[in-house]
């Protein structure tokens, strides 16, 4: 009898199928579990599934009380207690780096369709202004990426993988992070000396209660009227009220956000506004993304049930 | 008093403005000049202003008789006759180099786009549909950066900026140009190799009659149907008809444009499709690009006036 899965949040049928040839997969829809299943079957469940950013805290794990893993599809496992997880003695395990370049790809993509304000430019030429030789404010030139000034916020996997490119576009990069590295980009000790130096905010933090709101309105005001905050974090980084208000008063130039406070909810705010590229957490909605956190999935999974340390696992903090 | 330069083609009246502070401007708006000048005025012209892309032959040259400079803004002189030119001992200039970094930086922002989706993202998240779960068939994953074929069709500064900058995605970058340079990437014998090869082919090369075209039905079907084409070059190196209908049949899956056949036109088959990204040849359009291909245009003027040669020649084939 296969080993069983419950899945906890929700994921796409397709992607499933896959996990589904090795283990027996009770899958919630990310409805309740208890909803959907009976509770003697939740019982024996020993492994879940979650998308990282999914609240799951002791409560839930109680739910499950032969609970021994759970894995989280992504890199990130922000929503997961890491504490209450420690005292119950379940492991936790996610995907780290899988998606790192696809990530850090939709940054570049943010950044750079949010400062050549690509969507009003291809508005422009579909609606027939271009033709008809239309003003456009919105179209005015705007400063390039050689010699600007890039801030990246955070320096895991994502963050360098950023920086690598913005270099090869000859911007300059900075960053801010807790620990400063061996790397060719300039270390700055405060996020808030890190706004007040660059044109564009690079969100690449790993979400978390102490980052809890930390993009908020004194930053935001530091980045200026030139600047642009781009995201690919986790919506809880950004204090999305301050952001929608910096945006519409224009004390920021654009915003181009992958990740919402509310998912799958961005605020009607944000969707009215023309200086903003959204995108409904792609991040790491590649072929090649897809496999490889799949890989890490199994190989987490695969080991908990042959009593083995999980290959990917979260090292508490 | 001051040299008089007539400006040819139609530019922004802002540009103009730092033009007019050196020499005495005598703007057609883009009209025809003998409409908008009397023929005594424009026998006496010796230097003029033109968009590069402007069709600028022999009959239009004789209409000013005094003639010695045609000075092009941007790198591109595909209007200008060389030979023409060289027969009535017309100096030809540009500003090579200029914009290079802003339109290699334009060719991966619609790269990006476009492989990544992200104007159906965009409207997915601004319509609601990702709120209520919507299918999108177009939001599939797709292949991303690392490992894909960019195949660069021309070599020059902008083709050398794409390059590099592909490289940092850690994508496989391969080239066709008729010269094989020193340079880390593939060299392909012909444009079919190179088409057969990669899945993205972003199209750099210097636009001219030989080039008219080359991009047709054939080398599409070679991208196939994972392929993309992005265009910053011009608008006449891609048969249009046949991409139109290559992308609307789906010979290839993509494709983002920067330039047309007949700007500022983009035809309607066009900009009804989901699947492209268009920008209204906004390559060179950022702040810094702008004041150094401004810089060449006064620089050449200057020289020209002075006697000197043009130190941003064209230099005939």
């Amino acid at each position: 009898m296969a080993d069983k899965v419950l899945i906890y949040s929700r994921f796409p049928k397709t992607m499933l199928a896959r996990f589904a040839e090795r283990f027996e997969l009770l899958d919630t829809g990310g409805k309740a579990a208890s909803e959907v299943f009976p509770t003697e079957e939740l019982s024996g469940i020993r492994a879940l599934l979650t998308a990282g950013g999914s609240p799951l805290g002791a409560e839930a794990m109680d739910l499950f009380p032969k609970l021994g893993a759970i894995v989280c599809y992504g890199t990130g496992y922000d929503g997961v207690d890491l504490e209450a997880a420690a005292a119950r003695k379940i492991a936790v395990g996610h995907s780290p780096g899988a998606n790192a370049a696809s990530v850090a790809d939709i940054a570049m993509t943010l950044m750079l369709a949010t400062t050549r304000r690509l969507l009003v430019a291809d508005q422009y030429v579909r609606s027939g202004d271009w033709a008809a030789s239309k003003q456009s404010p919105l179209m005015r030139p705007q400063a390039g990426m050689p010699g600007r000034r890039i801030g990246v916020y955070g320096m895991g996997e994502i963050g360098r993988k950023i920086a690598a490119r913005c270099a090869a576009f000859e911007s300059e990069v900075g960053y801010f992070s807790r620990t400063k590295y061996d790397l060719p980009y300039q270390h700055f000790p405060s996020l808030e000396a890190l706004a007040d130096w660059c044109s564009v905010l690079m969100v690449a933090v790993r979400a978390g209660a102490e980052t809890q709101h930390v993009v908020n309105a004194d930053i935001l005001k530091r980045l200026g009227a030139d600047g642009y905050v781009v995201n690919i974090s986790r919506g809880s980084v950004i204090d999305e009220k301050a952001l929608v208000a910096a945006l519409t008063d224009k004390t920021i130039a654009g915003a181009g956000l992958d990740v919402f406070e509310k998912e799958p909810h961005a605020p009607d705010a944000l969707t009215a506004l023309p200086n903003v590229v959204l995108a409904p957490h792609i991040g790491g909605h590649t072929l090649e993304s897809h496999l490889a956190m799949q890989g890490c999935v199994l190989a987490n999974l695969s080991a908990f049930f042959e009593g083995k340390p999980l290959p990917y696992e979260v090292k508490s903090a």
